[in-house]
C-alpha cells in the first residue's frame, strides 16, 4: 500500500493506491468526510457492472446512504445537459452541504461528478476511485474538472480538489489493452517532462505485463510528479502548463477523430511526437528526443503519428484554451526529463507545424 | 468618491462608489485587467436600453472589443440553460482566459454571468456594474454566484471574487419605489446584525429622498460591514451565516410567491421580522427588537407579515442549503447590531414557526 499526500494551501488529501482497496473504500472514506450521510455516486455503464456493486457495499457497511447514478459510457456524457441533470438529481436525492459526491470510474466520470460537486450547493466534498489508468495518473492530482461544450472539449469547468483519492491496481486488470495503453501515453509524459530515471524505467518495460508487475510503482510515480507541479501552481498560470505537452496538437488529432476515433491517450502519444520534433526544428529540444519518445510509444502500443487536415490543425490551435491572445504557449523539451513553456505566434507556430507535417 | 477594498488571501479587489461612474468604466476596467483584449458584457432587457450604450462606448474608448448578451429580465433569467448558452456565446465571440466578463444589472444579472465568469474555461476575470440597491448593498462583496435549480434558489454556484465593482448611485434612480425599497431590506439587515449605529441612521430617514441624499455612506458602510464577514469566512462555513438573518423564512416566502409575487427584499424583510419574533420566543433576543425592526421596515414601504401555505415553509425549511443534516441553523438577534447563529432540530424550528405564525 502506498499513500501519497497532496498539500495544497488550506487544504491537503490523500491518495490511496492498494490492491483490492475498492472493497474497503467505505472505511476510507468515513475516515475523510466523517460528517457526511449521503454519498451520491456517479459511474458509467462500463463501470457499474463490475465495480459498483462493490463500492456501493462497502460504503453502504460504513454507514452512508448511498444513491448512484450511472451515464451511457463514452466522451460524449460529458455534456453540459448531463450536468444539469445531476444538479437536479443531487438536490432531488437531498444532498447537503456536509454530503459528498463519489466518482467511480474513468476520466470522464471524474470530471463531469467533479464539476458537479464543485457546484452543487457551491462546491460538496468529492471523493475519486479512478477504474484507468489515464484517470488514475492524470485526473487523480490537480483538481481541474471540465464538460465540453459545443465549441470544444473541457470549456466550462472548476478548480476543484478531491478530498480523497482512491486507486485500486486490480481495475486496471479489466481494461482492454488499447485503453490501457491510451494511458500509459500519460505515464510517459511524466517521464519526458520531468523524470529521465522513470522514462528510463518505462522504456525498459515494453509490455503491459511488465508495467503491471510495478504498477503501484507506475501510478505512485506519476501521482508524484503531477503534485509536485500542481502544489507549485494550482491554478495553472505557470509550471502546470508543462502538463500540457503534447496536447495542444493532441487536440488537433482528437477533435479531426470527432472525439472517437482516437482516444485521449492517442491523441496524446502523436501529440507528443509532434511537439519533440517541433522542438527540434526551433533548436529547443536536443535532435536524439523525438526517436527515443516514438520508441516507446510504439513499444507500448501507441500511435506515434496521426492524419490530421490542415484546417482541424489551424481550428484547433485557434480555439485552444492555453492560448492568451494572439500568442500560444508551447511545451518543449530540452531533453527528456526537462520541458519548458515556450511562447510564440500563433501563425509561427502554423507555419513550423506546417513544415514538420510535410503538407 | 468612496472607495473600498475587499482583501481576500492571495487576491484584492475594489469597489468604487461614485455617481457618473458608468461612462467612466472603461478607465477603470483596464486598469483592473490591464491584459483583457475582449470583454463580453451580460445585461437584461430592463438595463440594455438605459445603461449599455454608455457603458459599452466607455469600454470600447479604453480599447476593449466588446460583445454584448442580454437575456429577458426577471428570476427565471438565472436557469440553466441561460448559463448552457452563455457559455456557448462566450466561446463563438472568441473569449480567452485573459479577457473578462462584465455583469451590468441587477442581482439575477450578475448571478448568471459571475457564475458563467467562474466557470468559463475555468474561471475568467469578472467585473461587476451593479445598477440595483440589492445587486450593489448584497451582490457586490461575498463572491457568491449561482443559477437556480427546478429544485429551488442558488442550488448550482461557485465562490467567485470580482476583479473590480464599479457602482454608480445614479443608477438608483430609475429604479421603481417597489424594487428601491426591495434593496432597503438588506441594507436594514447590515445594520441588524452588525451595526446599531448604522440602523439609528437608517430609522431617522424614513423615505427614499432621505436615504438618497446619503446614498454614498449607505453603499459604503453595507458593503464595509459586509466586506468584514466575507474576510473572516469567505468560503461560507461559519460568521458569514450572519447575512442570512432573515433569509430562510424569506426563502419560503419567495417559494410561496413562486419567485414572482415577492421581490427577494420583501421576503427578506418579512423573513426578519419572523426571525425577530423567533429570537424572542427562544428567549434570545431582546424583547423590544421586533418592532424596532417592523418600524424601519415599513417606514420604508418593505411588508412586515406575508401569508404562506404551512407545507411550503416547511418545504423550504427542508430544503434550505444551510441546513447539514437535519439541523438547521438560524441567525438570532440578541439585540440590535448583534446577530448570532443559532443550531436546532428542523422540528423544533417548525414547531416554533407554528406558534409565532398562528397556525
Amino acid at each position: 500500500m502506498k499513500t501519497l499526500t497532496v498539500a495544497l494551501p488550506g487544504r491537503a488529501y490523500d491518495i490511496r493506491i492498494e490492491r483490492g482497496l475498492l472493497e474497503k473504500a467505505g472505511e476510507a472514506v468515513r475516515e475523510a468526510c466523517p460528517k457526511a450521510k449521503r454519498l451520491f455516486v456517479v459511474t458509467d455503464s462500463n463501470v457499474l457492472p463490475l465495480y459498483l456493486g462493490r463500492v456501493a457495499d462497502s460504503l453502504k457497511k460504513a454507514g452512508f446512504q448511498v444513491i448512484c447514478h450511472s451515464f451511457a459510457a463514452g466522451e460524449k456524457a460529458k455534456c453540459a445537459e448531463n450536468l444539469v441533470a445531476l444538479w437536479e438529481k443531487m438536490m432531488a436525492a437531498g444532498l447537503t452541504r456536509t454530503d459528498g459526491v463519489v466518482a467511480l470510474g474513468g476520466g470522464v466520470v471524474g470530471d463531469l461528478a467533479g464539476f458537479a460537486a464543485a457546484t452543487i450547493l457551491r462546491g460538496v466534498d468529492y471523493i475519486q476511485i479512478p477504474t484507468t489508468l489515464l484517470a488514475q495518473v492524470d485526473s487523480s492530482v490537480g483538481g481541474k474538472v471540465a464538460i465540453d461544450l459545443q465549441a470544444g472539449k473541457n470549456l466550462a469547468g472548476a478548480f476543484w480538489q478531491p478530498k480523497l483519492v482512491l486507486m485500486d491496481p486490480d481495475t486496471l486488470d479489466t481494461l482492454t489493452d488499447a485503453t490501457f495503453s491510451g494511458g500509459m501515453a500519460e505515464v510517459i509524459k511524466y517521464g519526458c517532462i520531468w523524470d529521465k530515471n522513470f522514462f528510463d524505467f518505462l522504456a525498459a518495460r515494453p509490455s503491459r505485463a511488465q508495467i503491471m508487475a510495478d504498477i503501484e510503482h507506475v501510478l505512485y510515480t506519476c501521482c508524484d510528479v503531477k503534485r509536485q507541479v500542481v502544489e507549485e501552481d494550482e491554478r495553472d498560470t505557470g509550471k502546470r502548463m508543462l502538463l500540457n505537452f503534447g496536447h495542444t496538437v493532441g487536440h488537433a488529432f482528437e477533435l479531426a477523430g470527432h472525439y472517437t476515433e482516437w482516444s485521449h491517450g492517442e491523441a496524446v502519444a502523436a501529440g507528443m511526437c509532434v511537439a519533440a520534433r517541433l522542438g527540434v526544428a526551433l533548436g529547443v529540444t536536443d535532435t536524439a528526443v523525438p526517436q527515443d519518445i516514438l520508441n516507446v510509444a510504439a513499444s507500448l502500443g501507441l500511435p506515434t503519428h496521426i492524419d490530421c487536415g490542415w484546417e482541424t490543425m489551424v481550428q484547433a490551435v485557434g480555439l485552444d484554451k492555453k492560448r492568451t491572445g494572439d500568442d500560444i504557449t508551447m511545451i518543449l523539451l530540452e531533453r527528456i526529463g526537462k520541458a519548458k513553456p515556450v511562447k510564440m505566434k500563433k501563425d509561427v507556430l502554423l507555419e513550423h507545424l506546417n513544415a514538420i507535417y510535410g503538407r
